[in-house]
């Protein structure tokens, strides 16, 4: 099947042939001789992949695009206090050939526009080998995902006949913003306005800033979290020249225009993309590639305003452990006092945003708890894009149940909290499983209203099936069962597997899992007095799940054979077994259909 | 327990007493007796609930902070075109004095200046009464969610003292963007400053604008999406005056600041937030409110640049319907077909944001299923943020998936999709319930694959549960079963209810279903041949859910005391009977064990 992001982008590209007008530079020979019907589009996702259509792989020359990159690289070897002290982030409200400074130091409004890059460019540290262009070609290259090269034709142009930026070097020099000599800077931001790139190696550059400094198609971080943010900032207020204001209102990206026809812009965490068109209109950028980017903000909603979290986080759902069970096999004993007390201990499931919006709505929810509340599950499995601040807000959440003497466990099934979590004083319990944080949570209620009964031994003589059986029919069935040991990641049972008999686990710990080559994931973690096996009754799916020996482990094996023979010996024992299995079955599927709903 | 975000907020209020600094207006007496001492926060989430700290109730005037509602009234009565012909949408890069009109045509450059906020009141049509004014203030209650007044002492002040204001209408009339005499608009913008707002009143009003201009408090829609939209764009580029830049690279959010001391600012979608505290720094800025902005921006993440979707999008699960089984009970013909070519029908589920990136992912994964693909089912219950896009991107991919024979089917419990949906030709079925599309899938399966036997009659004789015993025995059984009728809603089994039988569709529908009091949700249809009432057998629990007829229902009821003769005068036919119910426990449980992971 042909992508249907694939034939949407492809629909744009033919859409651009109905856009006319423009004009190409006349003083730069490379830009002048550009076919003007040449059209291409690109876009990176945040996880690497690029899509491209038309005239997606011609190279030209960046010029004003490089401004953004030499912003980075420089912020990225002085640092934010250095930079704002040679160059200020306002928006200049002029074109980029004019001369914006502060009146007073010279400090040019903005790194996007001339002055400002050559500015820029003057404050890159050297490499080793004492050459500052190499060093913006390497990083440029970093970010591209591919050694690129300059157009000397370009670069030659550019340097001969740059008398305005010339004027501009000079300036800077005499208001100290450059040191000594500016030519060799001037020199520099003439070759990188000259590399070659085309709009495939754009869209990877722009997606290495929205993807907050590591290039998605390399995995290589460039840029700091912080430097590829505050780029992206400036590009918003200050990329598209005089045309940014209405740029921020109808495209809503930040954005960055060449004139060798290129358009990069970025919606920051998801998207990078790039165009290429050379005519040109008054403000010095592409005809087709503003349509295009106007094109694709409209149709794909990514303006800010809309890409901004919509705050849809709720509770998705909110129960009590008694209505939402966890399935471990609890004696009699344990499941009354559940049933009694388990509208203590609260499980809450949120749905959306981790962000602020998702604590505040949790946080609220919390708050309405009474005094009696024993525990708060909150189940952030279904919760998106969590974040430091998330950490920072469960912190203080935690620490609020803390005072009023309420445990918190979190369900976070991704690991994404143990990632940020920092060895704060955070007393809160963290489970990859739902179920094992419901398990946590009756522990909790069982500890604090229930006795000695309520939990079974780690080795246990009688499996909890036969519980309820009376003293004479339980020893007889316990007289037919066959011991087995297993050691350390044995294997019991296998997918496929025909029904063979009913193991009883006597001491250790057995974990049914899904077949290896389907992931191996653990479904479910049984000990003592649990039973397994019984599943394979199913005639046409037989044994579905691995069972292995989770540690070394005695379970007790009552055969099929064995419950063969007593259903000819003593068919009113078997009706018995058979009626004591039957109930075990719905008995965990109650507990599971509680538990799912 | 206390609210950990208002703990938040108010560790703040206490953080901003060692900000100091400031001056307050000489020229207002209402602005230049105001305590300095006063400092107020609010927050309104987009659910509409407010948090406070310190004096967020204390009334000031609006001040600028109205040029953003003033323009926003504008856009709504006069359209876009209008208004973008009268004033621009760019930054002027100057302080809010200053004239920064266009040279030619004396068109401000944007509506958060003087010039350019004098020149939008002007645009605002009148109501019936006449009185642009009255609407401009019943608009702004509308905004904050009560009757707001103006502070006369402060309307005075301005009218009189307001030289320069008066000679900006002046200029805007000689210009023609203000038709006659300009000094009505002047007195409306006057007026408009000295409007009484508290930092709660505005926190509602930013909200208003957040929540694409529905107040999220009384629900009431103010302004169109678009108006919002457009609204925040330009605070984002203008809303700071000449610290526009450097606010959005520190802050990033859009906002506006007004010389009453109070500041607003908006996270879209998500929050509105205002400060008050009546010292300014030379900007005309509230020295604290800066600082509590800057402080709750980094702390919350509020930056743009974070708030973006994270483009997180993933498959969260990738399976074929022989894996990931509905809970219907299927013939065992069935059920060989579905285990041979269920491999045909893909289900995926999509976590995260359903915009571009969601969609994209999606796109990507099914491009790559073979041709012998039957159906893909695409679930949505994880996935968040469906907006407009997301439709037309589905309608994309049903499309295309129609192309090559496939069918499309959508799991969306929140109705999201409905709600969204045009009357396109859409190709896909919608569920609500994620078991319902697993349903449809493995029916398509059977269709293409099965034959009739696949598909139980609409009325049965034999239940399912005794279909693989011999004829005698199942003879047996049937003899012992006694019909019931039940109508439409009629209840057949009650949560609590002891167990009292097994009972078997003949025909028609039985809705298993939680409690009344605690939803009263389906958890399973069943139909002719399915058996309920087993779940019972868990004595802690007893009848776990409510059993209702969804229409009129023929069920045959195998009572308890039925179950317990047989035990007694038939052993072995009894033992056979628990064990067809044990298996029927242990398949069921197999499938919901296999489609819950």
């Amino acid at each position: 099947m042909h992508s249907p992001i694939q034939q949407y982008l492809d629909s744009v590209h033919e859409r651009l042939f109905d856009v006319h007008g423009g004009e190409q530079p006349k003083n730069n020979p490379s830009l002048a001789e550009a076919d003007p019907d040449l059209c291409g589009l690109a876009m990176t996702t945040a996880d690497g992949y690029t899509y491209t259509s038309g005239d997606a792989e011609v190279p030209f020359s960046m010029q004003s695009i490089s401004k953004v990159f030499c912003y980075a690289i420089a912020l990225q070897d002085r640092g934010f206090r250095y930079m704002d002290s040679k160059i200020d982030v306002e928006p200049s409200g002029s074109s980029f050939k004019d001369l914006s400074s502060e009146a007073n130091t010279g400090r040019p409004k903005n790194p996007l526009i001339n002055i400002g890059a050559i500015a820029a460019t003057a404050q890159i540290l050297p490499d080793s080998d004492g050459e500052v262009f190499d060093k913006i070609l390497r990083i440029m290259s970093d970010c591209a995902a591919r050694q690129l090269e300059v157009d000397e034709i370009s670069y030659e142009a550019d340097r001969d006949g740059g008398m305005h930026n010339r004027a501009l070097s000079w300036f800077l020099a005499s208001w100290g913003i450059i040191d000594g000599d500016p030519l060799p800077a001037f020199d520099d931001y003439s070759r990188q306005c000259a590399i070659l790139t085309s709009s495939k190696d754009l869209s990877i550059m722009a997606s290495t800033l929205t993807n907050l400094g590591v290039n998605p198609v390399t995995g290589k971080r460039v840029f700091s979290r912080s430097v590829a943010q505050r780029v992206m900032s400036v590009m918003l207020t200050c990329g598209m020249y005089d045309d940014s204001g209405d740029w921020v209102s109808s495209v809503g990206m930040p954005a960055k225009s060449g004139v060798g026809g290129g358009i990069i812009s970025v919606l920051p965490g998801q998207l990078g993309i790039a165009t290429y068109a050379p005519p040109l209109d008054r403000h010095g950028s592409s005809v087709r590639g503003l349509a295009a980017h106007r094109i694709l903000s409209r149709d794909l909603e990514l303006h800010f305003v809309r890409t901004s979290k919509a705050g849809l986080s709720t509770i998705r759902a909110h129960e009590t452990i008694d209505h939402v069970p966890s399935t471990t096999r609890r004696p009699e004993s344990a499941e009354a006092v559940l049933a009694e007390h388990g509208c203590r201990a609260h499980v809450l499931e949120v749905m959306g945003d981790l962000l602020f919006s998702g604590i505040e709505v949790l946080s609220r929810e919390v708050a309405t708890f009474g005094s009696e509340t024993v525990c708060v599950v909150v189940d952030l499995s279904r919760a998106d894009h969590v974040a430091e601040v998330s950490i920072k807000a469960i912190s203080r959440l935690a620490t609020a149940l803390a005072n009023v003497g309420t445990a918190l466990a979190l369900v976070d099934p991704f690991d994404r909290l143990d990632s940020l979590l920092v060895p704060v004083d955070m007393r809160v319990e963290i489970f990859e499983d739902r179920n094992d944080a419901l398990t946590w949570a009756e522990d909790q209620i069982l500890i604090e209203f229930g006795d000695d009964s309520c939990f079974p031994d780690d080795s246990i003589a009688t499996p909890l099936m036969f519980s309820g059986l009376d003293e004479t029919i339980r020893k007889k069935f316990v007289s037919l069962l066959k011991r087995e040991e297993y050691e350390t990641g044995e294997m019991v049972r296998r997918v496929g597997d025909e029904f063979d008999g009913i193991r009883f686990i006597v001491s250790g710990e057995i974990h049914t899992m899904t077949a290896e080559d389907e992931g191996g994931e653990i479904i479910a973690q049984l000990v003592a007095g649990m039973s397994f096996g019984e599943l394979a009754l199913n005639e046409v799916y037989n044994q579905p799940f691995d069972v292995r020996a989770a540690e070394p482990t005695v379970v007790e094996l009552l055969s099929k054979s064995a419950i063969e023979k007593l259903e000819k010996t003593d068919p009113e024992a078997a009706a018995l077994l058979w009626r004591a299995i039957a109930v075990e079955g719905f008995i965990r599927l109650g507990q599971i259909m509680r538990g799912v709903n």
